[in-house]
């Protein structure tokens, strides 16, 4: 972090985003294998599982084995998302370093999602921010379908505005702008940020593309451009996308890291070391990860 | 063409490019049917095949059966590559409507590939000029490697310009920029066209970027930053990188189309119809495309 300028702060969410939206089930010591592998390629801030009603993600349903299972490494914090009072509470139980709400900047998908309506979904998070705050923990937020919603189109810029500014106002030190469904281009983004950053300063977001046509890293590079400095991608471009098989869902870590690097970011990230720990749970998956650079580097 | 600012110039390369990358032959009516598919889509500019001499490249080995078996369309072009005088007169014989010659900027690269120094390339190609001068027919130039070479590493951009020069000056009509491996990031762009802007105008570049690391997007982005408006992609990714086996290599002209409209430009093409075009040709290859918009489109 020698120049703040030029570090990049990745969130790698894999173990959690990843592998909740990968049909095949994958051991927990796997799990644990893989997150400590991210770690050890410099990762610093990892989404490690979600403390959910158990039965709700089959994939996740080991969260507090996963969570209790990792061993804590200097200055590594592992998230996990804890969407209510029970969640939160479980995740305490297991030692949580830092959790994460979550909601969307549309009705229709969060009635769909969590069954909710976005002010439900928020006064849900009162609870879990008390706890959190009473055992001195950092909670992130994220905000789902920041550019379009899959059953409502188009998503108002100022919409998204007012969920970051409540969520913000509850106490998370961060929001995650979660551009679910992998549509948007470098003009999306930039349409949403003008309307964000009037009001909110860009330390305080992070940038989350799906990358389902390829337009992610163009989008990460125009985010940057406005001063966002913090990117959630997934390791291997894991997790695919639920809606069509063998398309892309997530940001490849590498790809992002790759790119970066090249344009004189620093990440802290060893890429060799990140397409091991991708390699590990791709076995596990039983799955060619989609990342254009580590399918390169196999070479 | 409403709308000059607005319109980009896509050249579909996946019949040569593609093609040649493919280790599964296809049979010549169906390469016909994909390059006829391709000008149905809205392509105006589509490179068909290559006049090589036979047996270099068993691909593309039916160029003469392939070119005079395609129907004129109004408004459509059928490129081919014509590296010498024999490629020329072979052309001229199957009734070419273009041609296209190819050096790189890098002398490591043409020596491995085509076993010329740049001068000699270039040297060949007075022929090659006089013969489509004679016949009224324009040509393209081609410079491989304009970032950086497998064999030489980083290429000097003020090399490319004296390429780009000395093409301009045979005669080509304009010159497409290959970045051959699929490296760059959006600044080498940005590095080698403030270069090459310097003397050359911006309707005279092309820009060629290779996916293989996820990043041509984003370097397209940048290069209509700089006004550049001609850009080279091959259907559904067609070509895949030779050195890592799925991995990919041209930049999908799915990909590129949607990412295009979405933020405003025109380029006549219809996506639906390109998918289609595209899924014609992986059944003669039998494999699936890299393109990340081709397989989000086909769930």
């Amino acid at each position: 972090m020698a120049n703040k300028e030029k570090y990049i702060q990745i969130y790698e969410v894999g173990p959690r985003d990843g592998l909740q939206n990968e049909a095949q089930p994958v051991p927990t010591d796997a799990k644990i294998r893989y997150i400590e592998a991210l770690a050890r390629a410099g990762h610093t801030r990892i989404e490690a599982t979600s403390f959910v009603r158990p039965g709700v993600i089959p994939q996740l349903s080991d969260a507090h084995e996963v969570y209790t299972g990792l061993q804590n490494q200097t200055g590594v914090r592992y998230i996990a998302l804890t969407p209510n009072r029970k969640g939160m509470e479980n995740g305490l139980a297991a030692g949580l370093q830092e959790g994460a709400i979550f909601t969307a900047a549309s009705e229709a998908f969060t009635k769909k999602n969590i069954n909710a309506t976005i002010d439900e979904s928020i006064a849900r998070f009162g609870d879990v921010m008390a706890l959190a705050s009473d055992a001195g923990i950092p909670v992130r937020g994220y905000v789902s379908t920041v550019v379009e919603c899959p059953y409502a189109g188009k998503i108002d810029p100022e919409a998204v505005l007012d969920v970051c500014r409540r969520l913000l106002d509850l106490g998370v030190y961060q929001v995650s702008l979660g551009e679910t469904i992998g549509v948007a281009v470098p003009d999306d983004i930039a349409r949403l940020l003008d309307v964000l950053l009037k009001e909110i300063p860009a330390e305080k977001l992070a940038g989350h593309f799906h990358d389902t046509r390829g337009t992610a890293l163009a989008s990460v590079f125009r985010a940057i451009e406005f001063g966002l400095r913090i990117f959630d991608a997934s390791s291997g471009g894991l997790g695919g996308c639920p809606y069509a098989p063998g398309a892309a869902g997530n940001l490849a870590t590498e790809d992002l890291v790759y790119a970066l690097h090249r344009s004189g970011y620093e990440t802290g990230i060893d890429l060799e070391a990140l397409a091991l720990a991708t390699s590990g749970i791709a076995q596990s998956l039983g799955r060619e990860p989609t990342g254009r650079v580590y399918l390169a580097c196999k070479s």
